[in-house]
Formats: C-alpha cells, sequence, structure tokens
C-alpha cells in the first residue's frame, strides 16, 4: 500500500510547490488561519494537506504556526538561488498525468507526452517552442542535475586540464558548477540556440560569464566543440541506442588525444535490481521520448570503447547518479 | 525526489496489476521473452518494467526467469482467495487520475471523482449503480480491510458476545472474519441492497452462509440492526462531521446496555504529525467525497461519548488502522 498509494503523497507534495507553500513560509513562521488565507486553500482540507507535510518532513509546526524544514527551506523556497523544486514543477504540469497512460506506453512502446500524436517527435520542440515552457523545462533539469553536478566539478582532475564544453548544457548549471570550483578553466556550454538567453543569464548570475561561454548548435547535424574534457549530463539516456553511439563518437572526435569524455546520469546497477530510480527513469523515457532509454555503466564503457576511447570507469556520484569517465 | 517522483513507482505497480504480471508468474518462473509476450508488452519497455518490480521488490529474477516474490504472490495473484490487489485496481483505474486534481480540490474544497459535477453527490451512487463496477469497489475495501479485520476478530472480547452487525458491510470480509475466528457468534452484514448478491457470494466461499446474514438498508433513512456488538470498518471516514455523529448515535440507540461500539479507520494520531497514511486517506476522502474526512482517535472518543457512550479507548490495530471500542 505504501509504494501503490505512494501518488498521494507524491502528489500532494507537487501540490504544495505549485502552490507556493515552501515560498510562502520562506520568511517567517505563519499561523494556520492566516496561511490558509494566504494560501487560498479552501477551509475543508487545508489542516489535513498542511500537517501531511508536517508528517512528511517538509514542514514543521507548533502551537498552530507552520514553518519549512531546513530542507524545504533551501531547496524549495522559489526566490532562494538554490531552488530544485522546477523539477517537481514540471512534474506536476506534465508528468504526473504522462504517466497515467504508463500501461498504454508499455504495450506501444510508444511515447505519451505531447509529443504522442507525432509518434517520433522529439519532446523537445514542445518544450523549445515557448519561451516560458523553455526556461521552466531548462531549470527543471538544473535542479534534478545540481548535486551532481557539484559531485562533478570536484572529482574530475581538472588541474590538468584547460578547456571544457558541455552538450546538452541546457540552463548551464554543471558548466558554471564546474567554472566556479576550477577558476583556470574555460568553458563552453553547447545546446540549441532557443536556450542562449537562459544561459547567459545563468553564467552571469553566478559570475562566470568572462570563462562560461554559450555555443549553439544541434548535435545531430553539427560537430561538437572542441575541448580537453566533454561532459554529458543526462543527455544520452533520451536518445536511442545509435544516437546514443553517435554522440559518444562524437565526442570521441571533438576531443584531443588523452582528452576525457564524462558522461553521467542515473546509471542503472549491471545487475539491473537496485537503483529503482534508474530504472524509473529509464520508464520516464519510454514515456517522454520515441526511443531514449537509461543504460547500466557496463553498456555505457561497451559504446565507448567501440568508439575508441580506453580506461572508461564508472564512479557513483551521489543519490542515483553515476558517472562514466573514459579517455581518448 | 523519492517522494517527489513517488507517482513513477507507484503507477509502475498499478500498471502491473493492471497487465496481470503477478497472475501470470504464480504457477512458475517464465524466461523474458516468453513472458513478454504473455503479457502483450512492447520490446521497448519490457526490461525495464520487470526490472523495476524486481528493484521493488515484487519480483524475484535469476537466469532472465522472473517469478513472483512471496507476498506479490499470496497478495497480488487474482486467482488466490489470498488476493488484495482490488485496492490498487481501483487506484489505476479511478484515484490516480482523480488525485491529478488535488490542488483544485485544496481550493474549492469539492471532490474530484465521478460525481464531481454532481456537487454533493454520494459517490457511491456511480460506483453502486454498475454491478461490475460494484463488485470490484466492494473488492477493494476487502483488500484494504482484511488485515484490520482479522485484528479485529481477535482482539474484541467476543466470547462474552452473541451477535453483531456490520455497518456498511460491503463484500463483509469483517463480518467473515469475526464469524470464522468465532464460532458461537451470529452476525448481520447492513448494506444497501444493491450489495447483497456479492456479500452472499462471499459469505458463502468462506462457509459462514449460516452464521452471517445480509440486511439490505440505507443507515441514513433507517435504524441499525440490533447487536450486542455494532462494528463499522473504514466508515466513519466517508461522512462530514454531523453524519458521523448520526451513525454514532443510531449505533447507540442499537446497542443494549453493556454492547459494544467498534469503529475503525486509518485513525490521525492525536498530535497530527506520524500517521501519514492517515492523513492522506483524509485528503483521498477531499477527492471522493462531498464531505469526508479522517479523524483523531481522541475525536471520536469525543464524538461517542457525546452520544452517551462510555469507556472509550484506542487500540492500534496494525499499519495505518486503528480502533476505538466503547461501552454503552
Amino acid at each position: 500500500m505504501q509504494i501503490g498509494a505512494g501518488f498521494w503523497a507524491s502528489k500532494t507534495l507537487l501540490s504544495a510547490v505549485e502552490i507556493g507553500v515552501f515560498t510562502e513560509l520562506a520568511d517567517a513562521p505563519v499561523e494556520f488561519a492566516e496561511l490558509r488565507s494566504r494560501l487560498g486553500l479552501h477551509r475543508r482540507g487545508a489542516k489535513d494537506f498542511l500537517d501531511t507535510l508536517v508528517s512528511l518532513g517538509f514542514l514543521e509546526r507548533k502551537d498552530g504556526r507552520y514553518w519549512n524544514s531546513p530542507d524545504a527551506d533551501l531547496y524549495l523556497d522559489k526566490a532562494k538561488p538554490s531552488y530544485i523544486g522546477g523539477i517537481l514543477e514540471m512534474s506536476n504540469q506534465r508528468s504526473y498525468g504522462y504517466w497515467g497512460h504508463l500501461t498504454e506506453a508499455l504495450r506501444t512502446g510508444r511515447q505519451q507526452n505531447e509529443a504522442k500524436d507525432d509518434g517520433k517527435a522529439s519532446p523537445f520542440g514542445a518544450l523549445y517552442a515557448d519561451q516560458a515552457r523553455l526556461k521552466g523545462f531548462l531549470s527543471a533539469m538544473s535542479g534534478l542535475s545540481r548535486a551532481a553536478n557539484i559531485a562533478i566539478a570536484e572529482k574530475i582532475p581538472w588541474k590538468r586540464c584547460q578547456t571544457f564544453a558541455d552538450i546538452g548544457t541546457a540552463q548551464g548549471d554543471l558548466a558554471v558548477q564546474i567554472a566556479l570550483k576550477n577558476p583556470h578553466l574555460r568553458g563552453i556550454g553547447f545546446d540549441l540556440a532557443e536556450v542562449r538567453p537562459v544561459f547567459d543569464e545563468y553564467a552571469k548570475q553566478h559570475g562566470v560569464s568572462e570563462r562560461v561561454r554559450f555555443q549553439a548548435g544541434d548535435f545531430f547535424t553539427e560537430e561538437l566543440p572542441r575541448a580537453d574534457v566533454i561532459t554529458m549530463g543526462h543527455i544520452l539516456h533520451d536518445w536511442n541506442l545509435q544516437e546514443k553511439k553517435m554522440l559518444i563518437r562524437k565526442a570521441y572526435e571533438a576531443l584531443p588525444a588523452g582528452g576525457l569524455l564524462v558522461v553521467y546520469d542515473a546509471m542503472i546497477d549491471d545487475e539491473r535490481r537496485k537503483n529503482t530510480f534508474g530504472l524509473l527513469m529509464s520508464l520516464n523515457m519510454l514515456i517522454e521520448t520515441p526511443g531514449g532509454f537509461d543504460y547500466t555503466g557496463a553498456e555505457c564503457i561497451e559504446w565507448m570503447e567501440e568508439a575508441g576511447f580506453a580506461r572508461a570507469n564508472v564512479a557513483h556520484l551521489l543519490g542515483p547518479d553515476s558517472m562514466v569517465v573514459a579517455v581518448k
């Protein structure tokens, strides 16, 4: 029942982010009646809703006043730069409903999102067409990736490198985190042209605009930018096997001898029995893309070696994410 | 993210029950390609789907063959009398989608199910109108309640009683479990007339037809049947405060001096911070009913004492369920 009714707790958190509970409570504790009125909640379910968030550890409550738990305050207050709730906003607006068609996806193998009726259309077409929607998606990706990005900014032997290019950079959080931790590096964020304003704003906010620049491009039709290190975070899983291999081959071509390819995803454990989130993320790719899937570290190493890379190794980052680093 | 993306694992289990994975695997381990074909799954997501069920503990896998874990085999194989997946089938067909409107429910206080456009209509009207749908609902209720029912069949001082009446009996699982453990008792299952065939079949299946009989009635317009003990399992939470008090009062009237009222629900802890499932069940009542809500043991005791009951006490049953027993 905890798993079967798991969508209850999940949707409750998604609605809390939508309604802005944690943003409203960022300043100070608020008494129940006042909070209910500020959030525009009907009398009937308001207390159950807020107390559910208490029982789940997102809120605290004493003497009828509510406030954010420390983690919720840091990560779910929209006014803070540490906000990572974009992925929950997107889940609320899009994925929760699309996942309602999981059975159909399992029977047909076809994506169940905006692009469903388009058959093989890239899901990014619909997302990138509208600037507000695009910004929401890109910021959702930052939220999903930030912790792994910070780990990568620390774990790669960056001292030996001068330049990097982050492929499918989105808002640019990986490029920004790498640049922040490694002041000697210069980097490129590579993505479709529509992404430029969002990337530029984000790099500027973090004070790394002078060392990190945007390069517009389509990795299906163009070469990747040349750099000592090429990174791909939560990119390979979006694409089918042939496309994955093409991206790895293009990375090989863009690197110098001794250059590094760093790929990370919610990589499935080789035995395919422990990383539940990675397996579910792969089902999410079934829902969201025409051919994407998540994969094991062993599979990734095999594709890299096929492209000519050597010394490919898996390293766990944190949570469900692992990276594979390989040397040209 | 585990809670925010919790609907992924949840919907995966619901789809597995819908597709009949555990029923198909009840006889013997099945090799992947054969299983995929029997279940009618597309090649693309099949392995991720089944391996997700392995990682969640519902399936086991070795050398490419899958079989049920012991719990899944006992509780999720439709061919076994111990099957409790009806509640998951109903979640899959109904609740998952209705919960997509949680934010609207929180803003308006209005139910979000089949009866949504009807405003104050009872949710049971739509469910009871169709015999197949009714049977699905009643069997779902048995699945949700069986473990608590077995506990109640053991924990009440039944030796001192001769008769009981189970109010809102549905399929009759509580009445059946009480009768099975206590051969000296005779009982009544009380519910709307449409329920009779489902109840009669269930009582017969369990061999208690001679001691447990169905009585058709509407507890809004009629008196409750007289008995030494009156039970209400997962009933009070369906109704608003006035209706809850009315039901408790009618129970008082139907009992002899010294008779017992036994009420159970996923009762919320008095501090409203621990029983997450009870709090979420109350939000489920917001989604599913015009005025229902779950409640704490202390609230239930207060209503019972107001009706004239004495010595009301809360006792935990198991999981999220607790009962309150009171004496007339």
